[in-house]
């Protein structure tokens, strides 16, 4: 049984809050077709995006209440995704139903589960408070890429890239001459970068304000499928930055949470949280635009990659460097739960 | 031996009478690339769009006559197929010839038969005078879809789906509720729906130009491959419009003639023939600007329909429901017919 | 062992000289990934556009002296394809590397060799000398065109398509009434057509400026893989251009280098040298724009060809007329080499 590039049995995020509306909106997440919506009363709702009658995708009808209608014949769904109405008939045929998937709303974007729907507990959904604590402000966005979503784990694992993709944003040459420390706790894996005492690169600056050297941190973990929170930050050098207490610096949380879209393209929800300046409308304003910026460079480059791999010859490898402890690391960690996962569905079929 | 998915023994609509002109009309016709001309005497002629010598497409080159001369290197070729010259040499070589295909022009619509000429009669070509009989005036047009042909069958077999689709005009809630009729004979499947004393659609209403209640009725039947014409009509309520005499009300033939381009994507050569205002060119225009509207909402929905269908899994079903019942006896003719051709295909390769 | 479509031991011109700069130019030659650029010794280099890290083209990245930086993470290689340099560690990595192409500047085009290093030696470089020689003036443009490699060089070696295909500029309805000459040396096969005392073609009568009937020449030599040479040109009827004293008319070379992009595309470098008026900079202008056009008029009709092959249904056939004589001899060479070439991989395989 070939393995699956899907982890199934995990919660993905569909949609930021602010997407999920009284409209249908269709997306394709793990290959799968499906249609997003809010019920009346305010919850989310997940569905198969493709009528049990004649295929055509549901997200082409209309809701109405709470039913979903068909845009073709009329078939109605319910949110459960059972057929509900069929027009010109009295009784609804049995095995009329759609697929629909356990869905949460948390911390401003909207979870489903792709998997096994009695595995889908809530307690398993990644903590991503800093998008909706008090004293936190937060900007969010999705960005569509065309890269396996491998790739994009692997980008932000790795921030010596920095250095030479952002060089007029955050990218810094003192980045590449701090050494990582890459720690596995479970399936979680984390990247550590110190940088002591220097000129911070043009974002931070912005953010610190202040003129003095600073020491900078990026503590990056990764838990599967592909989740990641970036704990960032700079701070006036030597004034209290140690590991553990940055309370006197500037700190952000970027949260990157992807979701495979099919096997070569995925959906990067971010957000940018801080904890500094948290009514400043015009700083969510610049900072929405640097993190656009950042991320659509990229962009580019992760497309470039995915074609470049895609044309490479069979058994074409790849050279490892010092740098890629941390995605090695979180790439063992996602193979491991790949391959347990199609172990469980082997000795499911198998009974 | 797999069964084709395209009868090949039948007359099949390559083009509008008013498309055959003397200039060359590239068109696929089940997956062939055809030419398409009118000769010197005004017959139709349809060649395999493909010189024998070095492939090029015969439409890029030019009609001399009655002869297509290839636009690389010259080759010339008659109206059936027969190459006539070849520059700078004397003699044409051996095997030098194109595919010619039996045509037929024959109410306002050309017809080829892409199967064995020996079968080609022209009396199978099914009736559709209405288009171009005295007492009748009529609209035409050629909307190309992406989706099997099989798709745009079923849909016009079936026209609960006007209620959905065709909210703004043609649909009416009434139509859901009124039960069709499905009958078979022989390979003519014919769907009824008669629906009595209600309010007409602004489609009708616009047809009929009374204020009244009307008795509603549409007999639709489909014979193979994909010939469809649409008996459609109202009259005021209870003044006449009994089966087997409509004399009374407004009266429509819609003739859909739907040809395959490739396995995804067809032709409909649609007709809109009527019996009444025959000399109003104000009602042609609209008419036509309405029947365009209609199909074109028509054609979004089957291409979408197409797509999720493409994008299933394999081994994915679909639910029927009642009002399937036209479609599916059409299918089943078809299916019987597909098999027919198969077999005797069969047969003729073992002896 | 399947023979491949491409010959790899042989000089494939990969750029014209103008665009080998200090910028880097990514481009696909023989379906692998490669990047041109200058050295800092004015020395073109051609390396593989793919960083051995993870695999980001390199032309993505940056040019600093003679050592191309990825854009990804920095990683530095040499003109001879050597790592240098990884950020962030001491050591580069054993196999970090990327293939670089014996490269040759000569003739006004860059000259590359994908095969064997070994055996890349600089006198097979066929003789285009006319391209830069004392008393000639020329011109020289890329075009791209989505076919086959071997159907341009068959468009090349049989301009008898001139008449059908380039009516307004070089066609000729004499052409095809002259026969060819076909002859085989080695790997060369030369094509002769001479057309005595006529009315020459627009093109060529602006060329020599004299109202008088004229002699005119094509000589066309092919030599594999796909180079072709065209000594073209016209001279007052009987005033001196037997065979092998052309002094008196007006003389072209057309060069025509052919480099395989992928195996449905390919790239024409060709350039138009001339022994007369050589100083006439609006003759090269008017001359550029002629040559332009015609390509062109062959580039639609070359990409039809493309189109109707790939859509032929498997086994079809073409047939072959008598000016055929000179693309067959050539495509015998051609295949014949791939063959040798074939087996000596299949050799080197078993060793």
């Amino acid at each position: 049984m070939a393995t699956d590039k899907f982890l199934r049995n995990a919660w993905y995020v569909c949609a930021l809050d602010a997407e999920a509306k009284r409209e249908l909106l269709p997306r394709t997440i793990l290959a799968e077709p499906v249609v997003i919506f809010r019920r009346e009363d305010g919850a989310p709702a997940v569905l198969e995006d493709r009528c049990c009658h004649r295929h055509l995708p549901l997200s082409k009808g209309r809701l109405i209440g709470d039913v979903l209608q068909c845009g073709y014949h009329g078939l109605e769904f319910d949110a459960s995704g059972a057929c509900v109405r069929v027009p010109g008939q009295a009784r609804v045929p049995p095995g009329a139903q759609v697929r629909s998937y356990p869905t949460v709303e948390r911390h401003r974007f909207v979870w489903m589960w792709p998997g096994d729907p009695a595995k889908a507990d809530p307690d398993l959904i990644p903590d991503m408070h800093w998008n909706d604590a008090p004293g936190w402000a937060s900007i969010s966005a999705i960005l569509r890429i065309e890269c396996d979503y491998r790739l994009l784990v692997d980008n932000l694992l790795d921030l010596t890239h920095e250095t030479y993709v952002h060089v007029g944003t955050i990218g810094h040459e003192a980045i590449v001459h701090h050494p990582i420390k890459t720690a596995r706790d479970g399936d979680t894996v984390t990247v550590t970068r110190w940088i002591y005492d220097h000129q911070p690169a043009p974002f931070w600056r912005a953010a610190i304000q202040r003129p003095e050297n600073c020491d900078r941190w990026q503590v990056i973990r990764y838990r599967p499928p592909a989740n990641i929170d970036l704990d960032l930050g700079v701070a006036v050098a030597g004034t209290g930055a140690p590991e553990g207490n940055r309370s006197q610096g500037v700190n952000g949380r970027n949260l990157d949470l992807i979701t495979p879209e099919t096997e070569r393209s995925c959906f990067q929800f971010w957000a940018f949280a801080r904890n500094f300046r948290i009514d400043d409308r015009d700083l969510d304003q610049r900072l929405h635009e640097t993190v656009v910026k950042i991320f659509n460079e990229d962009k580019v480059l992760l497309e470039a990659q995915q074609r470049s791999l895609e044309a490479a010859p069979a058994g074409f490898q790849w050279i490892d460097v010092t740098a890629d402890a941390g995605t090695i690391q979180a790439r063992r960690v996602l193979d491991a739960a790949l391959a347990r996962e199609t172990a469980e569905r082997g000795r499911q079929a198998a009974e």
